[in-house]
């Protein structure tokens, strides 16, 4: 059943002011954006409207009880200007899990997937060709009923943003692995993109800023030995010839990335194995030489090197091997989202 | 050092158009808010506006990562018409315990009081005499920076809103204990008043509520044993003549009337230890007779008494004893914030 999208239409686009060469990530936002709010038990009829400040009562509850959650995707364009998303069916299936965490409505199927596209063909002329360019997309959902009583809200709205972005190069990036903090916990809310999750690790991850680290890896929260994610990214470790990288669970991310990357990692001949690290076990293999990388892997940046870690006291360096897996496997996933290689799974969908 | 505090007056008050015997509890606000904003690396000059809509960019941060804490105060009008704070400085410093563990700015002490007490003698005619009757004062503090990469915003709002309330009726309140759902992780957030520990709560309390039961009552994370607090709630339980009720740690709120109450009972002769009664430990003292009543405490209640609990597939009776602690310790308590009993602590404040 196809949805009836309203677009209301912008009078001139922005995007010849946009500096395409320079674009921090996350800044820039293009002319239009998605929008479906929820009301008398009911998502109401979605619409494409120009980019537009939001505005709600002090007392909505997004502001106190931290009803939101979200998505990260990304639109290509390849050299034949075709447009693709990359599994678009997983991060809407996600946001539905994270929205009954939350205690929100899911939001339905169909409307998601019909404002994504319909909102990417309207922005089409923001998707550049050439490595690494991309249209970040984020979807995301809030409270927005005014009242600060401690429950649920009965008003919600739906949105979907559109970020034009560059290859994202974080730089050279060392972790702390945590011993004291932690990001979820069994039972909590760690397996959801809820906002919440992200506030909680920014602290810990400011104090590894000022130790010259760029990220954070997490433990469970009762032993602090087995490791988890690394809060934006989920993380892989080459031991030997062999890839391992945590199960899923309700306190991991069941990041696309990282189910993507196991699937081609096999492809490709690599050995995978879905099990915890522990760190007893990841400093051994760090000192003994058999540990070879560790990467994180994520929408934003597909994959980052990790080049080392401290934990406590000690760090141990971890400099990227000559026959790194991390940078083939990046690309030959890139190559699969902007149709540069053949697309054995099915991944791609074209945006018409 | 005095702030100036500037102050832009309503033309006129909607006072007249509230019911005061019909006020749903955080629904109906006054005239004015308080409003502060953070940007270039420091809180800007405080204000009192009318109280009016925030906009914000789709890509505010509060909105994606969660950065967004609050504080529950109560200010009271006693017999004689003063108006009265309890324990202010304690919300003061636990928002900023708050604010810290988001990676926000600390919020002054000073801002925080001056910006308190002007705004409650602005809006003292909505301070009713009479049981019950109280100003609920909510500050809370949200990330305002547009965009949305995963790390602390540099722009914040700090606000307090102001809703008139009645005495607080739950309605007969029974619990589900915990045995899978979590509200905090060692190491976690539990210990802030974050907005993101609120939205993980409402779904496993939505669960609760269709059983016919009205709250959850947390345990640990790792073993489900210990129990720790409601969420909304501290939680006291009486076994024999003693009063129980969990330690404050980095996983429990540090609540003010939690810590109020263990001051006031042994005051008032009652036994008091504060250590962890565990599931085990209330279900053999719920079947031999000596847990006699279970209550949690929190601003909003004060005291509610909690009438019974389940545990996995049984349930337990706990209903109110003739010589109910919970309804001497809520009296007193009540009575010394709204002046009507002798405040040995010092706890009340006058606003004038």
């Amino acid at each position: 059943m196809p949805t009836k999208i309203t677009i209301q239409k912008i009078e001139k686009s922005h995007i010849s002011e946009v500096d395409f060469n320079n674009l921090p990530f996350g800044e820039v936002f293009t002319d239009y954006m998605f929008e479906c709010d929820y009301k008398n038990g009911a998502w109401q009829v979605p619409k494409i409207v120009p980019y537009h400040n939001i505005s709600l009562a002090p007392s909505a509850k997004v502001f106190h009880y931290g009803q939101a959650c979200f998505e990260g995707m990304k639109a290509y364009r390849d050299n034949q200007d075709k447009i693709w998303l990359f599994r678009p069916d997983e991060n809407q299936k996600r946001i539905n899990k994270s929205l009954k965490r939350l205690a929100m409505p899911e939001f339905p199927a169909n409307y998601f997937m019909e404002g994504l596209t319909t909102l990417v063909n309207l922005e089409k002329d923001w998707i550049k060709q050439g490595e690494g360019n991309s249209l970040y997309l984020r979807p995301f959902a809030i409270a927005t009923e005014a009242g600060v009583s401690a429950s649920p809200a009965n008003e919600y709205k739906f949105m979907i943003i559109c970020s034009p972005a560059k290859a994202y190069f974080s730089g050279e990036v060392r972790v702390r692995i945590a011993d004291k903090y932690s990001r979820s916990a069994n039972g909590g809310t760690g397996f959801a993109k809820a906002a919440g999750n992200y506030a909680g690790q920014f602290y810990p991850q400011e104090l590894a800023h000022k130790e010259g680290l760029q990220q954070v890896i997490w433990t469970d929260a009762s032993t602090h030995q087995n490791i988890e994610e690394a809060g934006a990214m989920n993380v892989f470790f080459r031991i030997n010839d062999t890839l391992y990288t945590a199960p899923t669970s309700d306190r991991i991310l069941d990041g696309v990335t990282r189910k993507s990357l196991i699937d081609l990692a096999k492809l490709m001949g690599y050995k995978v194995e879905v099990r915890y690290v522990t760190v007893n076990e990841l400093i051994a293999c760090a000192k003994d030489g058999s540990l070879k990388e560790i990467f994180g892997a994520g929408t934003a940046a597909v994959i980052s090197p990790v080049l080392g870690f401290s934990y406590k006291d000690e760090a141990y360096e971890t400099p990227l091997p000559d026959n790194s897996y991390a940078l083939k496997l990046k690309k030959h996933l890139t190559d699969i989202q902007t149709n540069k290689a053949e697309d054995p799974f099915g991944w791609r969908v074209l945006v018409e």
